[in-house]
């Protein structure tokens, strides 16, 4: 590839099931000049999310839908190559919302500066101590609310936002009970990250069946990732009051015909609160959440895996991973310097 | 009917969809002493409600299913008749979980003493004052929680319960839209009660566009007795940080294979929080919530109807009114002594 050039890969058209690389092609566009208050990084992580599968389709989100044409989004880290703004200089590494392109262009003030000599690998900012480990965090403690001796439910648990929800919980007293795709994965939430018990949901059958045996006490928080037919069952086995945490449903994204849950009476006959939410609604207490996620980092109290793959033309390969879970943790393209 | 025996309409066979007068057959059985500790009422009035038609189907909801053989479980206000209990005497009115059904007998202490000299009609204790008003008022203020200036919208507004929720949110300082099965439904929720608009849901034809068009900032607060496409409609004109009440979804109770609902993606989307509960969950502020009722009732600012048929012999034709609408307030039977 030639570093003079800005590779992107942009919404041609929107996808109505997976995105296939004639949705997103790539690009190469010549640098350009950054505007006045502007900076140019080149990206050195991109973080691949659930959530950029729903800003590819049309309806509005929590954020605008991609623009047909654009760089498709998600959250970057870069080194500044050339700054028009006080606050950054060539050579800062930031954070920033950027796409999936080898240089991303933004206002200064949007980017968020990293200190790279603090002893954390970069990734990290991306995973555990960004956005996936601030939603587990915050939809877990704010949105969950489980209390210690509580049983808490968590569906695609060996992933980068579930894997952090059940060792929270597990620090919180409760009884942790995840759902995952392979035995690798639940021999690892449970005999690494502690959780009391796993469910392969691949294998397990009737999911209804395997929440009640694994969870006898019933459920008291289900931190909801997936959706479907896996929400369907766990709504049957929730208790009195019991808090649905929802930070998306994966198991819908590419199915637009995908059926609402059929069990969601359950909401009346056990007084049940289901609560979407997405990170950034928490956007102002993030520096609070950091640090305690830090903090159990570097106690060794807080275990996660990164997924990362070099080199920006695997990114929609590498995206697709999400979608029949063969990824393990979070999932990040690394494009060296 | 021979006052001198207990006609009971009970549970033969649970329906599938609309019970029928196999579903719901009736005996006459003798009455007999009450045990030690009991009373026996006679009953006078006897409430209908659309949870009633919950507890036929075998499904636990947030009490236990009425037991095949069993009277079909309602609340009551009856006349004491014999009482074997200091807490109750010949005479005395009390308000009851009882059954369709001329004479129940029950613990005297789980019976609710009236004061039937106090001017207020004793039918109220089952509408305004009773298990609708309270489910409208805990509802709305401690699920739904409208801050003035926020929009609410109401489904089946011009019922026992929606239409004390709007008048609630009026005082609260909200635009209320209500929706409506009839023009004339439509004109006492704006003309009578005070709603901003109403919707007649029979007419306006799709949904979401009707609810868009009447709530131009979007709902804030959707107060849903219904469920189904109505829901759905709503679900995509919520605002961020709505929360949506539910109190019951009466489209799906006769519909077995009714669909979920499809735009529960909006959760997420705007960050929406459902919530189900029942009246019972705010016992222990049950004086407070008919307290407050009644001062609004008193000062003029609470209107409600009262939809009342006489005789025990109609109870199943008139508890059907509920399901196609054709009922006007709060729904009761009443048996003459």
């Amino acid at each position: 590839m030639n570093e003079s050039m800005n590779r992107q890969y942009y919404l041609a058209s929107r996808p109505i099931t997976l995105p296939t690389p004639s949705d997103v092609p790539y690009r190469d566009v010549p640098v350009r000049e950054p505007a006045e208050g502007e900076a140019v990084i080149r990206n050195l992580y991109i973080s691949l999310d659930p959530a950029i599968r729903g800003w590819m389709s049309e309806v509005n989100n929590y954020i605008e839908p991609i623009a047909i044409g654009d760089p498709i989004r998600s959250s970057v880290i870069g080194r500044v190559v050339k700054s028009r703004s006080d606050l950054l200089e060539e050579g800062d590494v930031v954070m920033s919302l950027g796409g999936w392109e080898r240089y991303t262009y933004g206002a200064a003030a949007a980017m968020h500066k990293l200190d790279e000599n603090a002893g954390i690998p970069l990734s990290h900012f991306l995973s555990v101590l960004g956005p996936t480990g601030l939603t587990a965090y915050f939809g877990l403690l704010e949105v969950g609310r489980p209390e210690p001796g509580q049983t808490v439910l968590v569906s695609a648990a060996a992933g980068a936002v579930g894997s952090v929800v059940g060792q929270i919980a597990k620090m919180r007293g409760c009884r942790v009970v995840g759902m995952a795709g392979s035995e690798e994965k639940c021999r690892w939430i449970t005999e690494e990250l502690g959780f009391d018990q796993a469910i392969n949901y691949k294998t397990c059958g009737d999911y209804e069946a395997a929440i009640r045996q694994a969870c006898p006490d019933g459920v008291d928080v289900y931190f909801d990732n997936v959706g479907g037919d896996i929400l369907d069952g766990a709504l049957m086995c929730l208790n009195k009051f019991a808090r649905v945490a929802v930070c998306g449903w994966i198991s819908t994204y590419n199915d637009p015909d995908a059926p609402g849950p059929k069990n969601l009476w359950q909401l009346v006959a056990q007084s049940v609160t289901i609560q979407g939410f997405v990170v950034l609604d928490f956007q102002d207490r993030f520096a609070e959440g950091i640090d305690q996620l830090a903090n159990w980092v570097m106690a060794g109290k807080l275990k996660f895996r990164e997924d990362i793959v070099d080199g920006l033309d695997n990114v929609l390969p590498t995206f697709l991973k999400l979608f029949d879970g063969s990824n393990s943790g979070k999932l990040i393209v690394r494009n060296p310097e």
